[in-house]
């Protein structure tokens, strides 16, 4: 079997823009899986492609391509990078959206993509998907070495240095002698409210049990859940979700719509 | 080739839940083929789902694994079931998702999906979509057989008999001496209303012709069409769709729009 | 590897009817690697699919089979045809979905598909791209030639020649002394507005420079740009986009809002 290459982007489904790029796709590699992440990315929303990414990646099977292509500087100066992580490669546009990555995954080589033998000609002003992001991940996931595609930023660094690309200015979750004061990162399709509070963060504290007491737009929870069904259909609840981040539910319902809460919303959680 | 794998859920396309379940496919059966049906489903709508699933699981391959995750209640002590029926393969909650399957198909062996060797771990307590039901579902596409995953409900039985799961209580359409009284039971993209009356129910009067009248929001409309041609643009009709119901459909129009009507409503059947 | 086949339909993907369409396939054909173009072109609009079709078809690996069901006349006595053009196979109702492929592709021959050997029975009355379509495309996937599905409607002809299917009537940009006059034919996710106005029917004046003046909407661009990040975010800009065809931006934004401008709106460049 081919390799996987998973494609997240923000071009929506109805313009045919991510089936021209699955088309160059199959053109140069007629083996490759390819597996959708999102395309429902807002345009231009680099956090939330960030998140997505970060919350999806290491569920792949070793030697993924991950094509990220939000975008909003298409056409401008700005870089476009090949990264080696944690068995992964991720290709995307210098600009941010690869920052939980950097962060978070061990880092071994950057390459900055520059050798056009490998892009569609001619190439378009406005559309770098098809014509650079799409040949060069078929080409990545045939197998060819990432040293090929350009000159290397930065050699393999520890993770606290610079890797020399651009990184987001996360919002930190923050502990005081109080409690700990987070927001919302993220909000799925289901209205849950994703925040930045990790369990590392809580475990300072004590994780899971009835000691917490969490606020979120007026509203206060009481204890972290282990399930949506510990509490009573229409009640809010904290539960850590699938990417290891304290949500704020509603069982069987919308949370954000029921809070009014959106990206940003302030989060507490203090002991009781 | 691999088996074919489909995935329905309630899950959406934006937040990359469903490319991550695929991440685990690939990881288990690299040869499995993944097709969407639906991840369209509003959120917790289990009747709908299990339309969807009885509308399109016949026209795969024998032994297509067919997952099912719309499991409002994930994490609590809902059960996970594998069924065979038809020479297919079901995975689902146990929340009467698979309903119309028990009712309709050649039911041979139902399991209660518990042996973790099969899992993913940690087991979150959010997305057992990711961590439960797509590495099941891909070891069964493997071959893996369903009795390695649990212990058998309730033997293979005949049809009217309880199968030991969960079923919805389906409105069903009521034969009377005027006529038929149904109900719409879904409605697609394009706004047809697609009722629970089947042709075989409208046999025992006779089935098309000019000799039917059918009344729904108000509107009377005579006779069963066979195609949307068969009316002027603008015009509502009678028709059997594709899965075998009574439709109500406005040719070049969307038919729920224009009638305001919803699951639910009703819709009846007369001879002239 | 097997053949391509793409799909492109106005089916949206809530009601499981492209995933249907897939297990057909992959019934017919287990080694087609499926792709989808779209499936969100709004209902019925056929000047919409008949334009991603072009701006998609040609980034596919020769031998692609291109399947495009947006079929308001589904039912009626609408011909279905399949046609070879450019080392790609097409595959659609006869009503005007083929305009750009036949005008601007080295169109080879076309063929009224009738042959009921290839078709899925019984033929339902409303999904002939579940019963007709799909079974037919994936038979000509696995290589049988178009000849056996029908009888040849006209040989291969030169391009001027009517090849005996149906054409929409595309707006055409004017070349006047004063400049060109064009129209918006499609509007993509970003809110871009693509003209009829190509690069050809531009270098009959001069193309790119600072010499044009575009005015759409109340709103005049001066210049051609290379790059959305030519001009400041919040500018209008005009642009070649990635099928040929000027397009006016926003950076940053969405010019369609900001403009209130439809399909249909006109676009004029003059010389400053």
């Amino acid at each position: 079997m081919g390799k996987v290459l998973t494609l997240l982007t923000d071009f929506g489904t109805r313009d045919g823009y991510v089936g021209t790029m699955k088309g160059v796709i199959h053109r140069i590699n007629p083996g490759a899986s390819i597996v959708d992440i999102s395309h429902e990315v807002p345009p231009h929303d680099i956090l939330e492609a960030a998140y997505i990414l970060y919350s999806a990646y290491k569920y792949f099977p070793p030697g993924t391509v991950h094509l990220v292509v939000v975008d909003p500087g298409v056409g401008s100066a700005r870089k476009i990078v090949g990264l080696e992580a944690d068995d992964y490669l991720f290709l995307a546009p210098d600009n941010g959206v690869l920052t939980f990555i950097v962060q978070q995954a061990n880092v071994s080589q950057i390459v900055e993509i520059t050798n056009e033998d490998y892009f569609l000609k001619p190439i378009s002003d406005t559309f770098h998907g098809r014509d650079i992001f799409a040949p060069v991940a078929a080409h990545l996931s045939k197998g060819i070495v990432l040293a090929k595609f350009g000159k290397r930023i930065v050699a393999a660094a520890p993770r606290a240095s610079s890797k020399g690309i651009k990184e987001l200015k996360l919002a930190k979750a923050k502990a005081t002698q109080e409690g700990i004061c987070g927001e919302v990162i993220h909000i799925d399709r289901f209205g849950n409210l994703i925040t930045n509070i990790d369990r590392q963060i809580l475990e300072g504290f004590r994780v899971r049990g009835s000691g917490f007491r969490v606020r979120v737009g007026g509203e206060e929870i009481l204890g972290i859940s282990k399930s949506y069904a510990d509490v009573e259909p229409g009640k809010f609840l904290a539960i850590f979700g699938s990417s290891g981040f304290l949500e704020i539910s509603l069982n069987q319902g919308n949370a954000s719509q029921a809070l009014g809460a959106g990206r940003g919303q302030k989060v507490e959680v203090a002991l009781l």
